[in-house]
C-alpha cells in the first residue's frame, strides 16, 4: 500500500511519527504549508505540535503561511494554543479569528496572488519549515498534492527543509490533476503559456529536492470541510438578478452566449449563484477559479460546464465520494493550479474572466468592503477577489443589502474599510435588483446604487445623505466627513443602524 | 513639405480648416482623443470648436474620453465652454478641475490600463469620433502619432469617423519611435510578447482604414508643457531616502545592481527622484514608465539609463531642442507604446517594475489617497498609480509629511479617500524617513508609519489616536470610526489638523 505512495525508496527512513516531526518546529521559526479554503493542509503534525506545547508549555511562537484558509486541526489548534505569532494570507476559523481581533497574533490580510512571489522574493523572511499534504512521492522525490496546490510549489522550493503528510484519506487517483508551474523571477520572467482554460504547462507533481524532506508522517485525518448551508431565498434572489444581467450582456453583444470564464467566490451567495447557472441558459461555460465545490461539480456532471480550473478542490463528504466514483470523468475536466497562477493577472486579463465575489459591505459610491466588519473586526480577509476583480473582462459583487435581521445596511455612506475601490468594481447586486456602475462617474453611481441596491428602510436615508452632502462646496465624491461613517458608530453603540427615534 | 505628412493622395481632398472639422463635433456625440500628461492631444479643432460654441450660444454638450491629461486647449477651452459633459479618465487642468469639483460635469477617473479595454469591450458606450494629433499619414492611410500614443490606437479601431490634427511643430523624426500593438478579444487573446523592455512588438503607425478619415487639419501650435518646478529641498531630502532604500535592497540582495525597470509618477517628487538617480551609484537602468521627461532625457544622456519604454514623451521647451538635435541617439533608446501596453498588469509582473509614486496622504495602516483632497476634491486621478502599483515588484509611495504650511499631516488616523489599499502599498517614504511595510501586520505597519514618517508636529497625536484605537474591542485595524475622519473634518472647519488650544 505505501509503497504507491512513497515510491523513492531511500526516503522510507524518513517516515516518523507526528510527535517526533513537530519536534523540528522551533520558536521562532516561519512555517509555510499547504492547504487553501479549506483542503489539502496538514493536520497530523500541527495536532501533535499543540497537544506538546499544551503538555509541556514549552513557549513556542512561529509565523504560519498558507495558501489560503486550513481547518480546525492547524489554525484551530495553533491559535488556541498561542503558537501562531504571525499569519498570512487568509483564514476561516473561529478561534484564529478571536484571537486575530483580541489582538493576539499579527496578520497580514495579502491578496493570494501576491504570497508566492512575496514570499519568493525574500520580502517576507526565511522560510524555515515546508509542510505539505500530499497524496504520494514520485521516484524522484517530487512531490504529488492532495486536494489543494496553493503556495505548496513556492513554499517547497524556498524552505530549508520540508515535512510530507501523507494522507491515505485522500485518494491517489488525485495525481494527474494537478499542473505545476513556478515563473522565474525578473528579469527572466516569460510569459505564461496559458490561453485557455484546460492548457496545461507544468509537472503533474511538485518537485523536491530530496535531501530537504526531513520527515514523512503518515497519516488519514479527513479534511475538516464546512457543510455549506442551504440555499436561502435572498441568495436566490441574486443569483437571479445576477443572472438576468448576463442575459442581458450576452443579448446586447458584449458577452457570447458561452460567456467567458467564471471565477466565483465563497460563501453562501456564491454557491447559490453556481447553483442558479445550473438552471439558466447558458451553454459551454469554462471556470477559471479558486475553489472548485460540490456545485461546481454539479456544473460538470450536467454537462452546462465543460472544464474548471482551480487551485483547490473542496467537496462535501458526499462529494468527496461522488468524485473519488468518478474520477476519470473528473480527470479530463479539471486542472489544479498554484494559486500563482490560478489567481495570476496576466491569465486573468488574458481569458476575460466574468469575477463574482462577496461583499461585506459597499458604499454609495462603488467601493466595497470584504473584510474588516465594522473597519476594525477581521472576518476572513481579502483572499483573491483582489486579484480577479481587478483584472476581470467584468467584475460583480453581491451582497444581502442588510445583515443582523435588518439593523445593518450593507449599503452605507462610506464603507468603514477598503478592499476594491471605486476604480475597480463595475456591477453590485443585492437581492433589491443590479447597479451597472461602467462608465459612470461617482454621482451617477450614487443614484443606482441607493435606487437599485439599497434596502427600503435605508433608502430615504442614504438619499438624505447624498442630497445633503452635494450641498458642499466640492462635489466630485460628495460626502461629509462627520458623517460618512456615523452609521457604524451607532451600530457600534446602539445596536442599529436604523434612524433613532 | 505637407507630402512628407500626408503621403496617401486621396486623403489630400479631406483637408480642410479647424473650424469645418469642429462642424463634425454635434451634441451628445462620445470623443476621444489623442493625448497623454500633456502632450501629443489635439489643439487646433477643439480651439475652434469652443470658439464656434461661444460666438453661436450653440447647446453642444460631449463625453470627452482622451489617454491621460491634455492641454489647455482641450480640457481648459472646453469646460470653460461648458461643452464637456462626461470626462475620463484623467485631467490635471486648472479650469477643469473646477468645474469637476463645481459638479458640473461627470468625471470617472479610471486605472488607465483600463481605458483601452473597457472602450473596446463597449463599456463606455458608442465611440463617435476620435480627434488624434499626428506627424503624418503612411500610405495605407496608417497614422504616425506624434508625442503621445495613450489610447488612440484604440480610439482609432472603434470610433465611427476619425479627424486627424496634423501638427507640423512635431518633429517628423518621431516616426519609428511608436510602437502599435492592440490585444485580441477574449477568448482570442495571447500573451503579450514583451520579456525586456525594448522589445518591439509591433507596427510604428497606427492602423486606420483611410474611408474613417473624414478630416485633416494641419496646424503648428505647440504642446502646452508645464514648466517644471525646480527641486525643493523637501522633495530631495524625499529622493535621498528612496536611494538609500534601494541601495539597502541591493545590498540584502533582493534587488540586482542595475535594479529592476523603474516607473516613476509624476509631480514634483517624482521628478526629483529621477535627478536623484542621476547622481546615484547605480548603473545600466532601464525605464518601463509612463511619461519620458527631461530627467529621463538626461539619465538617457548620461548612459545611467540604457533604455526608456513609455507612452508620451513630454519635454520641456528647451528638452523639445535637444531632444530634436539627438533624434537618433533617442530613437534607438525610447519607444512609445499605447498605455494598454505601458501600463498592462502582464509586462508590469513580469519585468518586476519598481513603481514609485506619489500620494496626496497615506494612513498609519497604509492605505493611500492619490486624488480627493480632504475625501470629495478631485485633484488629478488615479492615472496609472494603480496599474503599477498592484503588480509591482516593489511598490513605493512618497510624499512630504505635511502640506499647506504644516497645517495638514500627509500621514493621518485613515485617509479620507481610498485609491491604493494596505494590500498593495509596500514602502512608505516622508522627507522623515522610510517605512518598509513588506511583510507586516496594520498594527505593526501603523508603528513603523508613525514613527518614521510621520512629522514630529503630529506624531504625539497620531500615537494618541492609535493607542487610544487599541483600547477598543476588536484589535486587528484597530479604529476609532468617530474620530478616524475628524481631522479632515477639523481642518475643513478651522484650517488646521494641529491639535486646538
Ligand atoms: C464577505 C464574506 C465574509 C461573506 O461571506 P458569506 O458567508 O456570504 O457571508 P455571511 O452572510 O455569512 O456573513 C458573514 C458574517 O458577516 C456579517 N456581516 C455581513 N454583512 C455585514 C455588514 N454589512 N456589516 C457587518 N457585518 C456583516 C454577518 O452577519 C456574518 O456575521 P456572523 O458570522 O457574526 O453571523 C466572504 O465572501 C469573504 O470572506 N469574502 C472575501 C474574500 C473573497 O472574496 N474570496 C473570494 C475569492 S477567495
Ligand atoms: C498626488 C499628486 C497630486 C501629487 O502631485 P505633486 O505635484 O507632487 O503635489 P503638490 O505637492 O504640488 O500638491 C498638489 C496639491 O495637493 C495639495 N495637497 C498635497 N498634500 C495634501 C494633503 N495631504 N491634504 C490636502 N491637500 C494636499 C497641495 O497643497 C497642492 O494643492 P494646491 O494645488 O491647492 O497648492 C500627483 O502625484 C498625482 O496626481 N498622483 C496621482 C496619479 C499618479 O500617481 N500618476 C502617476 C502615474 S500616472
Amino acid at each position: 500500500m505505501l509503497e504507491n505512495r512513497i515510491r523513492n525508496k531511500t526516503l522510507q527512513n524518513k517516515i516518523m511519527s507526528a510527535d517526533e516531526a513537530a519536534l523540528l518546529i522551533k520558536d521562532g521559526m516561519n512555517v509555510g504549508t499547504s492547504g487553501f479554503t479549506p483542503s489539502g493542509y496538514p493536520k497530523a503534525v500541527p495536532l501533535a505540535l499543540a497537544k506538546r506545547v499544551e503538555t509541556t508549555g514549552e513557549k513556542i511562537k512561529i509565523g504560519l503561511f498558507t495558501g489560503a484558509s486550513v481547518g480546525d486541526e492547524l489554525d484551530g489548534s495553533l491559535s488556541r494554543s498561542k503558537i501562531i505569532r504571525k499569519r498570512l494570507p487568509y483564514q476561516t476559523n473561529e478561534s484564529l479569528r478571536k484571537y486575530i481581533n483580541d489582538g493576539e497574533c499579527e496578520y497580514l490580510d495579502m491578496h493570494l496572488s501576491h504570497v508566492p512571489q512575496y514570499a519568493q522574493y525574500g520580502f517576507l523572511g526565511k522560510l524555515d519549515l515546508a509542510i505539505i499534504e500530499a497524496v504520494g512521492i514520485t521516484e524522484e522525490g517530487g512531490i504529488i498534492p492532495s486536494t489543494s496546490i496553493g503556495c505548496s510549489p513556492t513554499f517547497i522550493k524556498i524552505a530549508e527543509k520540508v515535512i510530507v503528510e501523507i494522507n491515505t484519506s485522500q485518494p491517489l487517483e488525485l495525481e494527474g490533476m494537478a499542473d505545476i508551474y513556478i515563473p522565474n523571477d525578473p528579469p527572466h520572467r516569460k510569459p505564461i503559456p496559458i490561453t485557455k482554460v484546460n492548457d496545461k504547462i507544468g509537472t503533474p507533481y511538485i518537485p523536491c529536492d530530496v535531501n530537504k524532506i526531513a520527515a514523512i508522517v503518515v497519516t488519514d485525518i479527513k479534511d475538516n470541510v464546512r457543510p455549506l448551508a442551504p440555499i436561502d431565498d435572498i441568495s436566490k434572489t441574486i443569483s437571479g438578478h445576477l443572472i438576468d444581467f448576463l442575459e442581458h450582456e450576452v443579448k446586447v453583444g458584449r458577452l457570447p452566449k458561452t460567456l467567458f470564464p467564471l471565477q466565483s467566490g465563497v460563501g453562501s451567495v456564491a454557491n447559490a449563484v453556481l447553483g442558479g447557472l445550473l438552471e439558466s441558459s447558458f451553454e459551454n461555460l469554462l471556470c477559471y477559479t479558486e475553489v472548485i465545490q460540490d456545485s461546481m461539480l454539479d456544473l460538470l456532471d450536467s454537462g452546462k460546464a465543460l472544464f474548471a480550473s482551480g487551485t483547490s478542490i473542496t467537496p462535501s463528504e458526499e462529494g468527496l465520494i461522488r468524485f473519488k466514483e468518478n474520477i476519470n470523468f473528473y480527470k479530463d475536466k479539471i486542472i489544479l493550479r498554484p494559486q500563482e497562477i490560478s489567481n495570476h493577472p496576466e491569465i486573468i486579463r488574458r481569458l476575460g474572466i466574468i469575477a463574482i465575489n462577496t461583499a461585506i459591505e459597499a458604499d454609495i459610491y462603488g467601493n466595497i468592503n470584504s473584510t474588516n466588519i465594522m473597519g476594525t473586526r477581521m472576518m476572513n480577509g481579502i483572499g483573491g477577489s483582489g486579484d480577479f476583480t481587478r483584472n476581470a473582462y467584468i467584475s460583480i459583487f453581491t451582497t444581502p443589502s442588510t445583515a443582523k435581521n435588518g439593523d445593518i445596511s450593507s449599503i452605507v455612506p462610506m464603507v468603514a474599510h477598503h478592499d476594491h475601490t471605486e476604480h475597480d468594481v463595475m456591477v453590485l447586486i443585492t437581492e433589491q435588483g443590479v447597479a451597472d456602475l461602467r462608465g459612470l462617474s461617482p454621482k451617477e453611481r450614487a443614484k443606482l446604487i441607493i435606487n437599485n441596491c439599497a434596502h427600503p428602510t435605508y433608502q430615504p436615508m442614504l438619499k438624505d445623505y447624498f442630497e445633503r452632502a452635494q450641498k458642499s462646496k466640492f462635489k466630485h465624491t460628495p460626502h461629509m466627513l462627520s458623517e460618512a461613517l456615523s452609521w457604524h458608530d451607532q451600530f457600534i453603540k446602539n445596536g442599529t443602524m436604523k434612524r433613532l427615534p
